[in-house]
């Protein structure tokens, strides 16, 4: 009898907490469908700042605010971290053209990739040859590339549902694909932009040169996805045509800059931290809203939904804006550094880094046990249509923080139009919805929530 | 033993099948993907033709354009079936202002509700009384709202996650306002847009007076929500201001007009009839986009894909392109006598008439053996993050085709920015992804693919 009773205590116990879980993560979604405040935070992010490349004045500025919108939230504590930042610079408009016969010429709209070097002053003009990817040097060979520009032109392939596999297909020729054209003997690269539509924006991103040195390095720039499939067709009229650009973009030495840290202190289990953020810089092309303003705003919003809930936090609940994620981590890299040598104890981690659209779920980066428990928490999502709980990456920025007692996670918004906007010019305000950008934030606090209702296995 | 062998038999074989079907819904999916016809469809539709108002010139456009469409598709037969239509001219651009002291004007975005009267010649001035939808007649009574402008101001509800419960839950001021007013004097109404964002696009939509005479009718128009807040504003600050509008809109006799039809005929079942549609009317304001050229080209692109993956109907599968749902019905109506009085046999009708953006799943008008037989489906849909079938609402104009034996079904998009664009001048083709309008004609080709395998229960 005694047993029986322990049994159903137990089992009311836990339908009443599923109840107030509920509860609570309705309450955070009505509070910010009604009452949100992101999208006027991104709006000033994004229209009164504008592109946030680290280094930058605009970096500066996206430090001072959203210090100054986390000091009035009345959290328990607000600081800024400090990190060096790399700081490169674009330079004057870039300039190209495909020259079909000589003097018959047709400008394409092209951007410089970020970390690449300048042209000469005077620019680049030599005869192209087009490749598929890395692989396609290889073909090729040395004697067909010697002295020519390379024009890596792998498409995203458009089969798969989750747009990221088809960037994290392609995304080496951008990255990669100066450095290893000049061991082949190319004078420079022009990469495909990574969309999936065929527009006229060209798309910026990271490059590396490894341990090249500065003399062997060659000038690398995007060409928006017309510009591309025109360059291929020209090309197969006549393989003979010349290519001409010009950027003057350059690496000056490494800055101050900071991540900006907010958080509220838990009440039962003041140690155990919770990490909930995106990336303050951004590129310079557009302003930045989707990557990551969106992810930089939503994380704030999570802090101000659960104190505007009236929700007190048992263990300590902490928002980082990364500085630096674009071209560098420095941020990240600092961050968990930094907590490393406090003997901060780390138990789970957020990153928003996937543009500010309808959240579908969350991807985490966790043992058995741990998924085991959030699989659990699946039903408390589904009125609100977030059903997708995979396993996978989380976020470059909190990526650091891995070890063996953390889960890591990151939002997962639709991902079809993402690649439209990332790194161009078309990655501005317009094309963020405030529904879109506020059922992420909520479904953020919502997770955020259960993780310090229940902690970690 | 022998009985062993039928039960391994029977699971092979339905694994088999199951396989099968995942290998035909994933080559309809790359088809779509990478060789969609649809974008291009709508580009044209929008684009060349612009918005369809039942009996307009541009309808007439959109039904010989798609029917030379469906005439190049290598379809078994295409037909128009003739309608009679309701023509709604709106006449030169609407005018309105707020007045907020004599002589002291604020213009205001308006537009007429489609059905609506005109105002006089000159335009009406006169008070204005705010209510929160019809209900709120009734607690100002008549001797208030007597000789004056009626401003229904319920906003959508932004807590609901399907957008379309807030519109249902605030569509009859639009729908039955003007006519609820008439009876306690008001001279005019004005409706606050069915948008759940601050813009200043004023949305139509139908409205109707029922059986009220010709001379009892008063006008109505939307209002922006920007104006809205605006005319709201001003009213706390003053309830005595003025509000002037002026329309000219107005009802011409009847016209001919058609149904688009086209069919593959089934090489098994040919009697048992499928049916996808979509409405090939639109409102007027934009080109009808969203609303609904991307349910129409998705469903003309279901027979394309079942055709280009090589795929053999065993039943009958036709396309609809509905004409008039927006103000009349008359297409679906009409579509459905017809059926009847042909005894065709339609087992399953599947609408998009919901905007083009990324699907989300289905909703389901069924008896219980039916939605247990689509639940078994689900699977099926996991990879394309298809994971929403509901028992609910079909669609409007496959209504009509309601009995015991059918299946009627819904394509369900992703709703948070539908009401930004639904029945206004932002409801263009730049706010359709074409990724996402090809995943929706996938997703309906697959499900129309599974109900030709299996037949209904």
């Amino acid at each position: 009898m005694r047993y029986l009773l322990l049994v159903f205590l137990l089992i009311t116990t836990q339908i009443e907490a599923q109840n107030n879980d509920q509860k609570q993560i309705n309450e955070i979604y009505n509070t910010a469908l009604t009452n949100g405040s992101g999208y006027a935070w991104l709006n000033y992010l994004s229209n009164q700042i504008g592109g946030r490349l680290s280094g930058s004045l605009q970096a500066q500025k996206a430090v001072d605010y959203t210090k100054k919108i986390l000091d009035s939230m009345g959290l328990d504590r607000v600081w800024l971290q400090p990190v060096r930042v790399p700081k490169w610079v674009r330079g004057t408009p870039e300039f190209a053209y495909i020259e079909s016969d000589p003097g018959l010429t047709n400008n394409v709209p092209i951007c410089a990739l970020g970390g690449s070097v300048a042209t000469p002053l005077g620019g680049i003009k030599a005869g192209v040859v087009e490749v598929q990817g890395i692989e396609g040097l290889k073909v090729l060979g040395k004697e067909k590339i010697q002295g020519k520009i390379v024009f890596f032109n792998k498409a995203m392939d458009p089969t798969n549902i989750d747009t990221y596999m088809s960037y994290s297909g392609s995304v080496d020729q951008r990255y990669a694909g100066a450095n290893e054209a000049a061991k082949y003997g190319a004078v420079g690269v022009i990469v495909r932009s990574l969309n999936l539509r065929l527009d006229d924006f060209p798309h910026t991103g990271a490059m590396s040169y490894g341990d090249t040195p500065m003399e062997s390095r060659i000038p690398a720039a995007a060409i928006s996805t017309n510009g591309a499939e025109l360059l291929s067709a020209t090309l197969k009229l006549n393989p003979d045509i010349n290519f001409f650009f010009r950027q003057n973009c350059k690496m000056l030495p490494d800055v101050d800059s900071y991540n900006v840290i907010g958080e509220i202190k838990g009440s039962t289990y003041p140690n155990e931290i919770l990490v909930v953020g995106g990336h303050l810089d951004s590129w310079d092309l557009g302003d930045g809203s989707h990557d990551d303003g969106a992810g930089c705003v939503q994380s704030m919003e999570v802090l101000r939904l659960l104190k505007a809930t009236g929700y007190k936090p048992k263990r300590t609940i902490r928002v980082v804006l990364f500085m630096n994620e674009e071209n560098g981590l420095r941020g990240g890299t600092e961050y968990a550094e930094q907590a490393s040598k406090n003997n901060e104890k780390h138990i789970f981690a957020l990153e928003s880094d996937a543009g500010g659209f309808t959240p579908r779920g969350f991807s985490f980066d966790c043992n058995q046990a741990n998924f085991k428990q959030i699989e659990s928490w699946k039903s408390l999502f589904e009125p609100y249509l977030v059903h997708l709980f995979v396993k996978g990456g989380s976020g470059a920025d909190i990526g650091p923080l891995k070890n063996d007692n953390i889960v890591l996670a990151g939002l997962r918004p639709d991902s079809q139009r993402y690649f439209d906007h990332h790194h161009s010019a078309n990655d501005t305000f317009a094309h963020v919805n405030k529904r879109e950008l506020e059922l992420g934030a909520a479904s953020m606090a919502s997770l955020v929530y259960l993780f310090d209702q229940y902690g970690i296995k």
